[in-house]
């Protein structure tokens, strides 16, 4: 990719790139049954932004290392994400029938499979970042440290706990911490592993991680206000009139405790301390990560 | 462990290294939601005979490697297998109330806990095998080398693979070969994955991974068919009479396409074909793993 190429076209690019490698990444010479295997490819080519591959992708770089190599973590990335929102949509978690306007996994194959789909997901994950190592040469010390932070991340402590909090918090959150916990676990950790995964992948030094760590906390927390503020909107386009006037359909969400306008506020602030940290440890070529963030920021979807 | 000692000496000693190993695998200062920390736990502790381990430990030994880096490969797999009767248990698949005499997981902590703990375990057991090389030393290449195998032998064309086709199976099996390629991957393949595993973590060459592939294999299938075997006279003693006498009540199992004399004909032979295989391989010290592929020959339970 062209270094001067605008940040929608490396976006573009990076999630064909990632696209590609995800349709080869359940060879067809193994034996699954073929109602599993639709199902786990159905959710895994459903579209979405590749937003936290396209982070592995670019913090490699950011780091001077290959990105060629860290495709096997970021295809990891985004079939553990899959996963999580396959077991999300589930009747007994939130129950949704469609998700980016395509029915959701159970509603075609059935509950039990789209269960299964889920299992066979995160654990193919696990093989997938392997990989960085068998095929790329990748250091085993470095992938093994992926694996160790992809369950940290991704597990009861991380992705899991969060979701846990969000369920158990459906009788009411009370407290901005509360939510902040949710949004932390279900979508910030995601993106900080990703960025540290670019990082292990290039030899990152401690203070490099601490940075990439940083970043991806706040830009993971703002991305999840903005989605809190785009729930809103979508809602109120579709209600025809401000969501704030009709209690009932108001979820529990960012603006819910603070606002639209300091939200709003608390989006920027997050970005720019961001970007801050990235920009004081002085990677080799920070540019795509800055982009990424301030992109997000502006997001309409 | 005692050389000396029995075999059902030998297993309770073990399953008790395994069950003090997995009460400390949840660091009480990880932060996690406590009904999520208590559902996952709940059913980690709920007992089982914990072969997977206790081949895991007993693998290592046979090629005189160490019993105590092996442990927690061996809390791996009791995560692995644990998660899958969870998820198999939810009323969406085999919808079981009960399990080894007590509640099934969802019935405690309801269905959303129930899937978020398997996903949690599942997770969590990849964390764990990277101890082996973080805590105890185990070269990062081998570890590795077992994240792979695992993610093979659990993933869609092992485990959740089996659990897809016994699923998709209910309407009526109609050949001994789909039952047996069900028995094949959701019982036998994580008992050659824990041999095998037991052999990276001892550096096994080629002709003796061959040899414990195939030990695992033949007992794990005469494990899957003394499970049937069991299953029916169970359901008869609770029946007080015989099951053939109740079409309904049969299960699709082994018995039901070769009769209960050819089946336990057929344990006999698998059992001496496995522990053959393993003989001729010449292992340091393959007592144990013989002793176990008699042992459970002869299980009533």
């Amino acid at each position: 990719m062209n270094k001067t190429s605008s940040i929608s076209e490396y976006i573009s690019a990076s999630a064909e790139t990632v696209e590609a490698a995800l349709v080869s990444s359940l060879p067809a010479a193994w034996h699954i049954p073929l109602p599993l295997r639709e199902s786990m490819n159905y959710s895994l080519m459903a579209g979405g932004k590749r937003l936290r591959p396209i982070f592995v992708l670019a913090a490699a770089e950011a780091l001077g290392g290959s990105t060629e190599a860290a495709l096997p973590v970021a295809c990891a990335i985004e079939m553990v994400h899959t996963y999580s929102l396959i077991h999300d949509d589930l009747p007994a978690m939130d129950n949704d029938d469609y998700r980016r306007g395509k029915l959701t996994n159970h509603k075609v194959y059935g509950e039990a499979m789209a269960i299964l789909a889920g299992d066979a997901l995160l654990t193919h994950a696990f093989y997938s970042i392997t990989q960085a190592h068998k095929v790329h040469g990748v250091p085993a010390e470095r992938v093994l440290a992926i694996t160790e932070e992809l369950s940290a991340y991704a597990g009861a402590r991380g992705m899991v706990g969060g979701q846990a909090a969000d369920m158990l918090g459906e009788q009411g959150l009370t407290k901005l911490e509360e939510l902040e916990y949710i949004h932390t676990h279900k979508t910030s950790d995601l993106i900080v592993f990703s960025l540290r995964a670019g990082g292990h992948l290039a030899g990152a030094t401690d203070m490099q991680f601490a940075a990439l760590s940083e970043f991806g906390h706040a830009i993971g927390l703002a991305f999840q206000i903005q989605d809190d503020i785009l729930d809103i909107i979508g809602d109120e386009q579709k209600l025809g009139k401000p969501v704030k006037s009709d209690e009932k359909q108001m979820k529990v969400t960012y603006p819910y405790f603070i606002g639209m306008e300091a939200s709003e506020q608390k989006i920027k602030e997050l970005t720019e301390q961001g970007k801050n940290a990235l920009i004081q440890a002085k990677l080799h070529n920070p540019e795509r990560l800055l982009q990424l963030a301030d992109y997000l920021m502006r997001r309409d979807h």
